[in-house]
């Protein structure tokens, strides 16, 4: 029997609140905590004043079990959190003498009289140690409901929510087991034309639940239920090759393992991408045994200086052309002595090219020892959404290469 | 005198909790009303419950003078925004006659049990047209506070926002006027040094307000307040060179432009940053005119075979190391005949590279016209993040060498 243990997730931070700054640290914990079987009640935000953030932790800790709220635990006067935290929670801020004498350390003796705000912490509460920052995260019991706050740089909140909050919440709400899922990841398709191809499938009274969500292209389909698996395998085969990967996984790291498992080295030519797809493959842990370098060929002399393209072909046939682009993966692929070359040219917009083509247009080319291929691309959407869709298309089209 | 009116937005979905889905209509209102001059301070995520709604809803409406809620306005019955709307404003769910006659014509006639949900409305509620779909948006004073219900729907939830919401929200507040606000973006120095060097100025007493964030290394400093183009001119002198640009200005993007001013060209030899360079100066409209490429020699061999690197130099000094990286710039300057050439190379994890040098340690070269400058790097993070870094401190390196 499953137990429904319910979250709630505060954010902190007038940044947060002006619509510019996307708030990552929020969908990650939710993401990591619908993933470990909790149930997210709420995401709530709200700005660095501490009767606002203290309105808000009593108000999520009457509608869940559990909250953590982040934000607002550095050194400087706008950091209110730990003051609010203390407030809901009927508590004393008091000066924790050994965290302090660890902020100190850390901060090498700096500015003692700021640092010193981030050693004072709510009468009672829990350290938790920060192994990558000095604002540590602190978890205090708000009449039952336990309460972990942690800073809001990303790297320091993903450190101690992993080493200590996660395990502690696990810990402390036994009975809570993830309800099965599955993630299936897809490209090459519209969401209008999955949604056609699962028809029913998707309505939300049915068991288990299929969700549809669109990134950049990238489809999500996620899969919740008890028959979440065979439901996965059942779309799977509705999708068929579309369907490159599952979970987490992105299309680098998918090429990038299956060139791993056949022993194949890549060298890369771009233009339209401008080092994007060399950076996504860098990315990955590993790279290093696949990616020998990428040539990017920006102006139209550099295909000349740096990757041969003849004068003639560049005049003739265009930089956005599928000889040129044929001839920059054939001459990045023998200048890196790689197995795999593939390049990338087109126009990212908002200028057309100097023969007018439009923006979105352009030419992606895979070469390698299974001969040549090379495929027209025709995209919309603003310069960096046109460059993205480029580099999906040429590992895509090297993926489905790799697997036949 | 200013008067600031203060507003809350509440997002309904499950699909929103899960974390793997953004908020998108949550960040256009908010960049609207702030934009307009409300001082947003709330965004609330909640599923598709009744009384999880009708609880959010009171809670905003005592925090806020005005609150949008959208979503849960559609036909199926996980839509019950309505009934908690109605309860928290304690007023009965009524037919609305006018509206189902509506929405039987837009529907077509089809499913028209499922479809009169939809012209349900809290008695004494103001109908929203809704000029591109079915539900119409909805206004309903709970205890004096107007309280505006959206469709979920982008393209519908716009429409009513732009035609209805906001013109209403600007007569009923009619004082509200746009805050004078200062944005400042700085690099090169940590936030503690940044809040030790404001010192007073961060207090949240004063005006105007000025709040610090920080993600991936670069500084927000937002000021906000009738004075807030003195206080920015002070916050510059006080923060000198480290200030790199203002609102939503990039690293990149300033120094393209201080190029571009200058009419000089940009060749770049990436390692480490494995064409993620590139990329951040391409991503910048009119890059062509500036950089003519980049070789990213990934692999050690490569940076022999595409950069000329000795390889007695390779091995006897190392790839990460001040001669390498001075001969990658030197290299990539001529080859691509640039003005200046700009070198990565280093460690980014999570393994050592071949002599033991840890994560997060290397060098980055500018060669030009003025002369040749290697900077020792020595950063924290996760792969992506030291990558990051090296990309950051490259373009400030220039940055700096470019103003003087």
């Amino acid at each position: 029997m499953m137990k429904l243990t319910r979250a709630a997730i505060l954010s902190v931070g007038d940044e947060l609140l002006g619509g510019r700054t996307i708030n990552t640290n929020a969908a990650y914990m939710a993401q990591r905590l619908t993933d470990a079987g909790f149930l997210v009640v709420a995401t709530d935000t709200v700005g660095d004043d501490e009767f606002a953030i203290a309105d808000s932790l009593k108000s999520l800790a009457g509608r869940a079990d559990t909250v953590v709220v982040t934000g607002g635990l550095g050194p400087t006067p706008d950091d209110v959190t730990r003051e609010a935290l203390a407030g809901a929670a009927g508590k004393l801020l008091v000066p924790d003498r050994a965290l302090r004498a660890q902020v100190m350390e850390k901060a090498g003796g700096k500015a003692p009289r700021r640092n010193a705000r981030m050693a004072r912490v709510p009468d009672g509460a829990v350290i938790l140690p920060n192994p990558v920052g000095m604002a540590a995260g602190l978890r205090v019991e708000m009449g039952g409901t336990p309460v972990y706050a942690l800073p809001g740089v990303p790297l320091e909140l993903e450190a101690i929510f992993e080493q200590s909050v996660l395990p502690d919440m696990k810990a402390t709400f036994a009975g809570t087991k993830p309800m099965p899922s599955r993630v299936l990841r897809v490209f090459g398709l519209r969401e209008a034309e999955v949604a056609e191809k699962l028809g029913e499938l998707l309505d939300r009274a049915r068991d288990p639940v299929v969700g549809v969500t669109v990134r950049d292209g990238i489809i999500t389909i996620t899969i919740t239920g008890a028959s979440a698996e065979q439901r996965a395998a059942e779309i799977r085969k509705k999708l068929d090759r579309h369907v490159f990967g599952e979970g987490d996984q992105t299309l680098a790291g998918v090429v990038l393992d299956a060139m791993k498992e056949r022993g194949l080295t890549l060298a890369l030519a771009e233009s339209i991408t401008g080092g994007m797809l060399a950076s996504l493959v860098v990315d990955q842990p590993g790279a290093s045994e696949v990616l020998k370098g990428s040539i990017v060929a920006y102006v139209p002399e550099a295909k000349h200086e740096l990757l041969d393209v003849p004068k003639t072909v560049l005049s003739k046939a265009g930089t956005v052309s599928e000889e040129t682009a044929l001839r920059m993966a054939r001459a990045a692929r023998k200048k890196l002595s790689a197995d795999v070359g593939i390049a990338t040219t087109g126009v990212a917009g908002p200028d057309l090219d100097e023969r007018g083509t439009p923006t979105g247009r352009g030419f992606v080319a895979v070469v390698g020892p299974k001969g040549e291929k090379v495929e027209k691309v025709s995209c919309r959407g603003d310069r960096n959404a046109v460059r993205r869709r480029f580099a999906w298309i040429a590992l895509d089209l090297l993926r489905h290469r790799l697997l036949g």
